[in-house]
């Protein structure tokens, strides 16, 4: 089997085995319902669905419907945090948005009440903080440089859906004003309307579930693409950006999906979800129908399965913590 | 070097270096004070400083203070987690208390607003939650129940402060509040006494620094205790107890800790951390000096460089992942 | 016409007439539902409806089921707070309790954050806060002490009913865990159990709408009783009591009733309103049947007919102020 | 002594030494500390200090520098009430913004959570709901036509301090955010820059301590300049905006300035007072300090000497109610 396969092929049988299985169990669950909030989202068929697994050394299993295109919309919050990690340090990083899970709804108007900051880069006030640090960081480049950053993970060249862009700016009053607010508190720097501009164009990035797949299989090959080797992502940043997936990324359901699934994560009300196994693999799924959380339905079971087949979750006992710890401490002495 | 040594017998040089490297930076630190709310943790010594690690090959390494005695407090919530989840089943238990973590403080008087159920079993609302679940399973044996447990997890007979567990039933007016609370909501029975005092006298009970390695160890070693091998906690009840620890074991420094750690760990205000590296450590720390959040300000510091020194967080790149996956699927067709 | 003339006999014509209006007008709204938390509320006929104005002139009349008795709930929480603060003093029971409407509902958590008190009497935290007051100042006595001057104001002796106290006593969860909270905040002492006894024996209290009239008038009437000048209350404690009422005295309705009804008023579950127009009137009404905000409905329209039909808002053009102002400054020099 | 006089000549012996009394005990307070939120207002000088009374008979005593200008600020927010009512109803007002109290902070970004509107058109969400309606009902015109309203209550040409104004666009970044959460939620409409921008000028409008006290007489003589008799208010819409002074005017503090001063009222953190009693008085007072809830110091004390000098709380037993009660009622039977 061949290395960087194309989606579609199996590159494993148990991998395709595996993945087909979830498809077939999951295929059949048509709770919940299209995010409705612009048009663009409450248009989308609601039937597509497709499963990829990419593993960090470059081989890519792929079910369904996994090149319909959708926006990214949150899930563009993990990577957009990973990158103002590399930019700006942790620590200045942090200055402007904690790491926090907040058992609030992701557009919460609530900021920590010790530090007067987001809570975490996952909620919306968090992610436009990130926003304005990449413009800070990277003027009117910050586009540019993050798409580009984007497509290297993804290892194909992304854009942005256009009309989903314009409807988020037309009908964002509420991210609007977390954006004033954040001026106020001091989280972000006038003018606000170029930060939300760019977290607008960055929710509206189109990707498909392979994309989605692949570019967690950047995250979890240490920020390598495994396809080809491109360094997309710092090392550092990567860490942190995992450890917020984790604790922060599938919005109120974050606890639950810690305990359940055990996999770094972040959903979209696109209907998109990435989750990154360590080292290991990227996955991706897309089925538009979110639950109450803004969850994708079919993406949530997904997980759970795969999670279970496959022991992927971060504190199952296959799972045996440091290398370090087991080659020099562990197994030497024994 | 013999397995189930001694504390203070240096189970592996590297080990017992880095152990004292950590003491010797961590010592100087005299940030913080010791817990008021009651005499007896008021009273404290505040200078004591032990750190303890016990490899899940039943070696352990000490420095420190590590014999000293101090109330486990809110440590116990982690093990009294464990303990409802293997009587009851995940999902009994997760109709009572959830696993989301809230950003709020550990006293918080706040419930999911969807589910009208504690946020997690980590702050004191669903502790007590837990302990009625225990109340229920076992009747009066539950105090020896869960102390045996305990006992069989640390590998020495454990026993409860009087004075601690008498001072906790005098002052624990919010306590008391939030178990009315959780009886009008129906996440507790009546009679809330005994529940209320099963919660107080498991928080009273003492332990050191190495019972909390040997007890974190006895967790990383999927519940058998490494010492002698005997079965104390349930393996699935473990791996849901490190998910919540990894999420809501640090207070509302929780998210922080995921970030900078990255190990699932619980911090009691008697002075005590408890830190499991799945299939590899506990780690226990004593120093009763609280930063603002409540947690051990030398503990914290002293897990942060172990983290760093021995790549134990979670996400870090010398964490490969599954192992399953790792034999099966990736290094396989290679 | 007599004064103190039997309820029944129309006092006044006008009055008389009005008062039938304002039936016939109420009579046929059945919106709402009785309240359940306790089987005796539960139990109620919805039916019964009675209306009564007593003047500050000793005159009464009533129209309807005015003889009915019912439990006084939460309307008692207006009295207690009139004789805390004739027996402590302004000062002192403004240590314990605010007088701040806080838009939360009766029954709600939530202390104000400035003082960590209660925000106000008239909310059930405040509420029971008094009753701690009115415990310390009386001891043993505080039950009979506050009955007696029921039913001074009332003009005939009041007595409790005995199932729905008892039936308060087991299901007061939430009011339990207010006062454990109370104690934690220092705005009640221990034991908590003798206060709320107090508390729950108190809204056990059973009135008709022809009592509720009488202890209205006899706020509106400085304190006396109109009917044989029985000195009740004392002066300056119902001037606050009033203002209390007027902002906080109808759960989070209050600030709507001020703007359409504009009189200092109090409700209880039980389906009783009290309300007094200063100087003038004692009005009380009985419908069980409650709003989405724990008011009577019929009991709420009732009081916006009579307010309307007799200019009885404070701020209505009908009400000149002070008469001090009036006498001595403005009729003089013109 | 003639009506109409010139402020700083005594229309009456007794109010104008109850003034200077007032103003004699008041003066030597220095505590609190002017608002520094915009520069105008943090460069202004602590130390003027001025009183005025209106009569509804068209008398005016003032003393001290109550000719002294400062910027209205939040006390537009009543009379833009006032103007509201009047233009749509209030019903189509209250259908915007409610009239209930909230116990939080004039600038605090929460709202009614049964009706996702403001809580009440005095904290900061409600008055810019409410000049979102002004800007409906009357376009373009809506602050021409708002300050030649206010100046025909205070009785000369007002006009806007171009700098605060200024000053506020280019700041209130926290009043934007709120701005745009009221389109998110359908209180406001889009555009809310011109919204925005007739709240900034309405609360830039300069005025003095006389003035404020002729204002309010207006609003005592029930929209009626007492000076000509220039009809200037509704007459409905002066009693519900006395209503909602009287419960919300005076930021978080109304409800302990509702039982001790009992009058209606609206603050600004220019240091400006207004108190209407009704029928009776407009009262102004004028010193920049202010305590931690946003209210003038000496403002606050003046008014507790007044009303308690001339007997004008709402609920004092110098209050008779209803003129109608008292003279078809309750005297002809006597």
């Amino acid at each position: 089997m061949d290395r960087c396969a194309e989606p579609g092929l199996p590159a494993n049988d148990r991998f395709a085995r595996a993945l087909r299985d979830v498809y077939e169990q999951c295929l059949p669950s048509v709770e919940g319902a299209v995010a409705d909030y612009i048009p663009e989202l409450a248009a989308a068929d609601p039937e597509p669905f497709g499963v990829a697994m990419a593993t960090s050394t470059g081989q890519i299993t792929t079910y369904g419907d996994v090149d319909r295109e959708f926006t990214i919309q949150s899930i563009s919050k993990a990577f957009n945090y990973c990158l103002a990690l590399e930019l700006l340090g942790r620590e200045e990083v942090q200055s402007f948005v904690g790491a926090e899970p907040s058992g609030d709804a992701f557009n919460a108007i609530v900021f920590d009440p010790q530090t007067e900051r987001p809570f975490n880069p996952m909620v919306n006030a968090g992610a436009i903080t990130v926003c304005g640090l990449l413009r800070r960081a990277l003027g009117e480049q910050a586009l540019d440089f993050v798409l580009d950053r984007y497509s290297r993970a993804a290892g194909r060249p992304l854009r942005i859906c256009e009309p989903a862009y314009r409807s988020e700016v037309a009908t964002g009053h509420r991210n609007r004003a977390i954006g004033h607010l954040l001026v106020n508190v001091g989280a972000a720097l006038e003018p606000i309307d170029p930060t939300l501009d760019l977290y607008f164009q960055l929710c509206s990035v189109l990707v498909n579930a392979a994309d989605l797949a692949r570019m967690g299989a950047t995250l979890a090959n240490i920020g390598e693409n495994p396809c080809g080797g491109d360094s997309v992502f710092e090392i550092t940043a990567v860490r942190d950006t995992l450890s917020v997936m984790f604790t922060c990324g599938m919005y109120d359901y974050s606890g639950n999906w810690a305990l359940d699934v055990g996999i770094p994560a972040k959903s979209g009300v696109g209907g998109g979800v990435v989750g990154v196994v360590n080292r290991q693999l990227g996955i991706g799924t897309f089925s538009p129908r979110l639950d109450a959380k803004g969850n994708s339905v079919r993406g949530v079971r997904a997980f759970q399965c795969l999670s279970s087949e496959f022991g992927l979750h971060a504190f199952d006992f296959t799972n045996y913590g440091s290398q370090f710890v087991n080659d020099v401490l562990l197994k030497a002495p024994r």
